[in-house]
């Protein structure tokens, strides 16, 4: 505990395409060889493949899963956290991070950029949604050329 | 309770133009006068606005408030329900509606957008969020023209 | 809207004995002639005999169900609330009133009573438990005589 | 990841007397001795002297905190779980456990209690709760004599 613990979430759907896991597997190698503690909401799809992807580097997988069974959670996943709360846990998730790298993702990562947005906590996006309001683009979600490129701009913005 | 009531939020930011606040009390009249229960967040801005049309009408209406305190409901409120779980509410609002209707609305909004469209909640939206993904436009937000379009498709789609 | 309206929760377990069921009616049917709204985590045994009692005397009902669906409230419920929580919806029951009756109860009444006592909301006990710590008695909870006693010591202690 | 990870929370008051204290920070290294990951509500008091002794061992330490900052964590928590949710996290503290160990304990703690034995969790008390119902002794909560019992029983009940 000499150096001070990075917090990052990664967030997208449960069911994921196979370049969406790929991207997701590198963020994970990338977070874990920074020494970043990865958070996510514990299941399949995008969660399980940043999950492989850490663990394979040794660092170490937090998931929050909706559920009321620590047997939901994907097998990468080193600590998890029983809410039983359904996607009220997407809150806790987002709560619970420095940063925020979302891959693609469905309408339930809809919300946790929504909620991510609404605290201030940074996101960052690969391949996900745009939002704009009013014929205005929002453009608060910090894009990403690639997996690297998303782990470097989660950790900067919080070490700076 | 010899008719089923039908259960609607109205969702939107606490903070909210004229604008927002004029269609949003015309929202929670035509609620009130279709007998429906106004289900909402309990603060001020669009929800407000929602709760005095609702009242003005007779209607019953229903806030699940984010903090810990019945104090900080909106003086329209009958029913203040007290969850002191933050956002976390929002995912209540959405559940304890059969429809939805969002009006303006900031980040907390998108959050619950993103919760009701994972639920199939239908929502109905009057001068609120654009969303795409992967160049393509989402429709799953149906279009009103004015308030008692709003409520007349809100309703429509649960009577059907 | 002329008379504040009081919030009383009734607790107790779904399943329950025909005398607490008894009781519970007794208890929801004096609360609703007294117009107070009834407070219930909206599920049966104490749950739906009380709601059962306040609609006979007309009485308005909320029930903040455990699961995700309206569908299972019991029959007396007038305003659902769907946390999809589970047990920690327990919490929002108590904060959501101004006192307690608590009417017989098994372990998740338990944990209701010290959410309860834990917010110094007033309890008042039919037929519960008794606490004792390091073989000191807990005197915490205000003990009824029979439901009428209930009701009048609920209001009583709010009403100051 | 060779051997399976044991999840045992602690729970206990945020204020606590010196000997609570102790017996806390020797529960606390005796679960990181035996590679148990410890689980708690991450505040001061019992949860602080549990994680300290844990920490000094170097044993795992998770806070589920009831506030919306990860800086009201105890100093010995190493991954905090950011909530926001007040005391509706106990119930997160009780299902992400195998077992439970509570020490001494105000109200807080009997609602933890409570939700433990709702869900049939075991549960090991140290200077705690007593509980009866209807005049019956409740005697759901394992006694143990001093911090070493406590920890065997809690690994031994699940290690059955």
């Amino acid at each position: 505990m000499t150096e001070k613990k990075r917090f990052i979430a990664v967030i997208g759907g449960s069911d994921c395409t196979p370049e969406e896991a790929r991207l997701a597997e590198e963020v994970g190698r990338g977070l874990a060889k920074n020494g970043a503690v990865l958070i996510c909401g514990g299941l399949g799809g995008v969660m399980e493949a940043a999950c492989k992807g850490a663990s394979a580097e040794g660092g170490l997988t937090v998931g929050i899963l909706p559920g009321g069974s620590r047997q939901t959670a994907n097998p990468y996943v080193h600590i998890p956290i029983v809410t039983n709360m359904g996607e009220a846990r997407n809150v806790i998730v987002v709560k619970s991070a420095e940063a925020i790298i979302v891959i693609g993702g469905g309408y339930g990562t809809l919300s946790e950029l929504g909620h991510a947005l609404r605290n201030s906590t940074p996101v960052v996006g690969l391949n996900t949604w745009s939002l704009s309001r009013k014929e205005q683009p929002d453009n608060s979600i910090i894009l990403a050329r690639n997996p690297a490129d998303a782990v470097k701009k989660a950790l900067g913005i919080i070490n700076d």
